[in-house]
């Protein structure tokens, strides 16, 4: 069963604010049921979101009663208007959203042609998503020896992409090849996403995993007991810097104070060169009540002000390396990324020359 | 109404695990009551700890059957058995029944007048950790502006002492000299004293203030919204390192990555001089529930391997101060950990020379 399916002109998503407790599909047969399930966080994760909104498109298309394929485009800039405002900072919703929009743009044909080629394109996305990650596990699984002990913050597994994960991916690897290792998770507050979903992937592999609280990772890696971390990402911007969830930061200093190696997977779909510095990344501000509450357990006084930031920017000073699909780029980040970026699109299938 | 509050023959306690939810307060009237009381963090935080083992020494005392003095301190050393053993790692405990023990083998007299004088030096130790708290408040309080941001770690406030706090104490002596004070209050996963206790007295003595969870601090600093970060102890060694709540090591890193000041605000009660270095400070490690579960909710499969640290080491060099009941210590610690010590016992009222 994959994070998202699709089925009888339905998009079926893993509804991810049930887990680990309750495993329940969501049935999305509109666009704006898309739009709703990536807004709650039914669905979340960077490459999750991105294919995620191109099946979104797609059922835009889909249930259009556009007559001509003018109607059409105009139909899908609303419905694409719909899905670009559930959340700002995951790069690949809007990396998927042109790609579609593009898609439906140069298609040509009748109506229907055009709406199957948007489907064609999303079903597409959603393969080369897996695939990518598949690459990028390989890649990064070089970096990770055999009885080492590696910290993951949130969850860039399987359940954030359409399969495999990330910086999971990676993890799976590592254990496919027959390395003996074990995970610390952090348990990701406010959303508990490491606690909730990373735990609950890694037991049903097998691959020994603990939790903890976020505010023990420092303290372990100060002990020695973390050999290296391992992230996602929701955005990449040129220079290297990395957003991804709150407290990935923090991560990063830590393990940078401790000389301990800290990567981020992301797919080059993650990769925003449009963008100079992190500084210029919108952070999404999400409720207070995030933060309040734990299931309905309220932990504060009920009028209490609360910061909900639900991503952080890490500089890329604090980053060992950057593992993408197309291999691993080392700093300085700037040519790397730009090299990644133009190979992934110019053979989606060839690494970058002199990686492994 | 303070911590803890000792009349008919019984100690009174805030039930600190119902906050905020229900005010409550809990009665022992033996000493096996108050090492159930610690043990399960109905009362805790260094300070009141201490004091709380006095007197649960002086109801071992009061509940004794001895008819001669050497059967009274037969019973009273299982007593401080008992209360030794519910929590490892503040030192106070083991401070407070040294100093009642040998109050009990010292005093003279028939049976009911050593009873009374290890009741009179339980009420001494309750009176002094108050004042010493103002005190410690006001050398604190120097060290903070008008407008900073303070972010604090874990609960050091009233709640962990007899009243007034360590860490919030400081905070509590700059607001109530008028500074326009803003702290930032980290949860303090896993058992959430930030946001439940911290919070609660924050919001009742109208200090302004937002919850974070504990993977925010970083961010913030790094945004520069932190100007200076205070936490309590529970045990500072002779080198300086200081044992606190789990996340006060990131805390000081974070802090220093960001050139933003780190205080310790620590009574000379919770100084250990016959420890080296943090190394060899004991960590109690305690149950995974409170890992795996906030209130009844469960956040990760049940199966979940988890480690629960509850306390970790900051070394020295990330700490800028020691604030102490005598005065600020400054680096090198080591001689003025030593003289704070010193001066505490010879005259509790003076402050260590050369310092406000």
């Amino acid at each position: 069963m994959k994070t998202l399916e699709w089925s009888d002109n339905t998009l079926k998503l893993i509804d991810q604010t049930k887990l680990p407790h309750q495993l329940r599909l969501v049935e999305c047969r509109t666009c704006d049921e898309v739009a709703a399930a990536i807004k709650t966080m039914q669905v979340r994760g960077a490459p999750a979101i991105g294919v995620a909104a191109a099946y979104g498109f797609a059922l835009g298309a889909l249930t259009s009663r556009a007559e001509t394929v003018d109607q059409l485009l105009s139909d899908l800039a609303r419905a694409a208007d719909t899905l670009r405002q559930t959340r700002p900072t995951a790069v690949n919703l809007f990396w998927a959203l042109q790609r579609v929009s593009s898609m439906a743009r140069s298609a040509g044909g009748s109506v229907p042609e055009v709406v199957q080629a948007v489907l064609a394109e999303a079903h597409a996305m959603a393969r080369e998503d897996e695939d990518r990650n598949r690459r990028m596990g390989r890649f990064g699984a070089a970096r990770i020896q055999d009885g080492d002990n590696v910290l993951t913050h949130c969850n860039a597994g399987a359940l954030a992409t359409v399969d495999y994960g990330t910086a999971l991916g990676v993890i799976r690897a590592a254990h496919e090849q027959g390395k003996r290792i074990h995970v610390y998770v952090d348990e990701t507050r406010p959303l508990l996403q490491g606690a909730r979903l990373t735990a609950w992937e890694l037991r049903r592999e097998g691959i020994p995993a603990t939790l903890i609280s976020d505010n023990m990772a420092g303290y372990l890696m100060s002990l020695g007991k973390v050999n290296l971390a391992v992230v996602g990402a929701d955005r990449v911007v040129a220079n290297g810097d990395v957003a991804n969830k709150i407290g990935t930061y923090s991560v990063a200093v830590l393990a940078k104070e401790n000389g301990i190696p800290f990567y981020v997977a992301a797919p080059t779909s993650t990769i925003d060169l449009s963008l100079v510095s992190g500084a210029e990344i919108p952070i999404e501000e999400r409720s207070a009540r995030e933060v309040l509450y734990v299931g309905d357990y309220r932990i504060a006084p009920e009028d209490m002000p609360v910061v909900n930031p639900a991503f952080d920017v890490t500089p890329h000073r604090y980053i060992t390396a950057i593992i993408t699909e197309v291999g691993v780029v080392w700093p300085p980040f700037g040519p790397g990324l730009a090299a990644a970026v133009a190979a992934s699109q110019a053979a989606p299938q060839k690494a970058l020359s002199g990686d492994t």
